[in-house]
């Protein structure tokens, strides 16, 4: 199943969607304008805008407060890419060369902001309170879940809870935040919009382990960037996790956070431990889960095209390989 | 003249614009509450916050509204503060040690994310759309000039137009919307809120260009910061401009920034040749004229105790020794 395939009932408003975020590039500072372009360009999976678009399609599709909010989404994630990467001082995200990386982490960080802020603008374009408080609230929850995950930087002692509040805050907040957007902005009953809620977090958890599985099992040049990032930075994910319950003794996980021994060669020996022993497996029953109820959810709503699409989007997210 | 003299009129809401900072770092999270309390501490001048307060006192002066918006302005401005700080690598700031001295760059960027996000969310506690916009804008502003400062470190062909622009998007901007918003949310007729905003304006730009010569002629100790800053990132500011402006030929701010000799030595012989020659004498008097206009601003509004304190803030921001 193609993403093309599945955007197929929102495949016209996605183009305005693109439209909207070239707008945004349309500065006139020179130097803005490039850092812009090079952030925002096609390419990614618009998966949030997407989102928005399709959670609005079951009562009143109003696209002049979607659309908005479906370029305001994009823009907040492309904010904190920008910012993640000069964290991570990562060199690649989907295949091209980071800002930080081309620019320098200086610029990275204001040009994240500017992009924060312009994702403010764009929220208030609705003239709801409520979305514009949404989107702020939700960068806080994001700051927060990666502040923890920061501070937990090399921590063994951490609980598959923590774990799950870690994700549901960096990840799972603003794919809720699209759906749930999506529902309110189309007058949805509220208990559509809660299924849409609940179908946004169940996505977003799953499509967040997935990427911590990637981050072991992937293919390089298929995912953009380098595997084992989440190792070498000592962010504790659950493949990693897996290792530490079934080898309570010694492992390379354990030797890596406890800074033991070749640091290269830890993150390799983990690396191939996680892809030869079940944890994958488990790791995918996992994610399994979260989609089921994903779907579940998405019973209640009437039975539309943007549903089928929305079941289509939980299935892409698990079997995914970028 | 004393700050908490001139203060004076606004002294008990002040105390609840702290109060307001205080219940911003009372959050759940242990990490994110160290990291608000050691950012948001008393012990700043609350410029900002002051002058929203002030600002509100010609008309129907609305706590209720006018507070979130004071500890919003200084919740923004502390976040770019953190984000500054941690661009320029510095290691102090109002003489303790800044968040990425302490936690890391990392904390500093998502601790800077999370204030920027808390300052969108009180400025949409006004309700007001225009309020809500005006800080969006005004963040896109401070970064899209801090990123032009960025792309022309080092270069020297900057006009004194360049500067200008920069300082008024990096700092009149946000004194700017302190007493535009001070106005606005007290109703006050169009030309006193115009009257404000230039006010707002001039101070901010004199501001700025008096924190440029104190990098050059401050006292360390009663600054809290080294001094010298601007030169070693290669910011070009009016005591560097008017240097290169008196002495064409070869002089230590254009070696250092065409690279040439030793940049240690550059930076203190600049320093030593911006003290001897006139040039501080030169800044302060384009200060003075931003302070008259400034002032003459003031005297359409009407003679109220409010009025005198901005008058001596103005007088204050350019006799400053920090």
């Amino acid at each position: 199943m193609s993403l093309s395939t599945i955007y197929e009932p929102i495949q016209e408003d996605l183009a305005e969607v693109e439209a909207g975020l070239k707008n945004v590039g349309e500065v006139s500072s020179p130097w803005l304008a490039k850092l812009l372009e090079h952030s925002l360009k096609a390419g990614g999976k618009r998966l949030r805008p997407a989102l928005v678009l399709l959670s609005g399609r079951f009562y009143n599709y109003d696209l002049s407060h979607l659309l908005p909010v479906a370029v305001a989404i994009e823009v907040l994630h492309t904010a904190t890419l920008v910012h993640d990467d000069a964290i991570d001082h990562s060199p690649l995200r989907r295949g091209r060369p980071t800002i930080n990386k081309l620019w320098g982490e200086d610029k990275a960080i204001l040009l994240g902001d500017y992009l924060l802020a312009k994702a403010e603008e764009l929220a208030s374009d609705t003239q709801s309170l409520w979305v514009i408080r949404r989107f702020a609230r939700t960068l806080m929850t994001i700051a927060d879940g990666e502040l923890g995950q920061a501070f937990g930087a090399f921590n063994l002692e951490q609980t598959r809870e923590q774990y799950l509040a870690r994700i549901s805050a960096k990840t799972a907040s603003l794919i809720t935040l699209a759906t749930e957007s999506g529902a309110m902005l189309s007058q949805a009953p509220e208990e559509m919009v809660t299924a849409l809620k609940e179908y946004g977090y169940n996505l977003g958890v799953a499509f967040q382990i997935v990427d911590d599985v990637l981050d072991f099992v992937g293919d390089e040049a298929e995912m953009g960037k380098p595997i084992g990032s989440d190792l070498s930075e000592g962010t504790l994910t659950l493949p990693a996790m897996l290792i530490l319950e079934r080898y309570p003794g010694d492992n390379p996980v354990r030797r890596l956070f406890q800074h033991e021994g070749d640091r290269q060669e830890n993150i390799k020996l983990a690396i191939e431990l996680v892809r030869s022993s079940g944890v994958i497996k488990e790791c995918y029953r996992v994610t399994s889960d979260y989609c089921v109820r994903a779907c579940r959810s998405l019973e209640l709503l009437p039975d539309k095209p943007a549903r089928r699409s929305l079941k289509e989007l939980a299935q892409y997210v698990v079997a995914r390989q970028r």
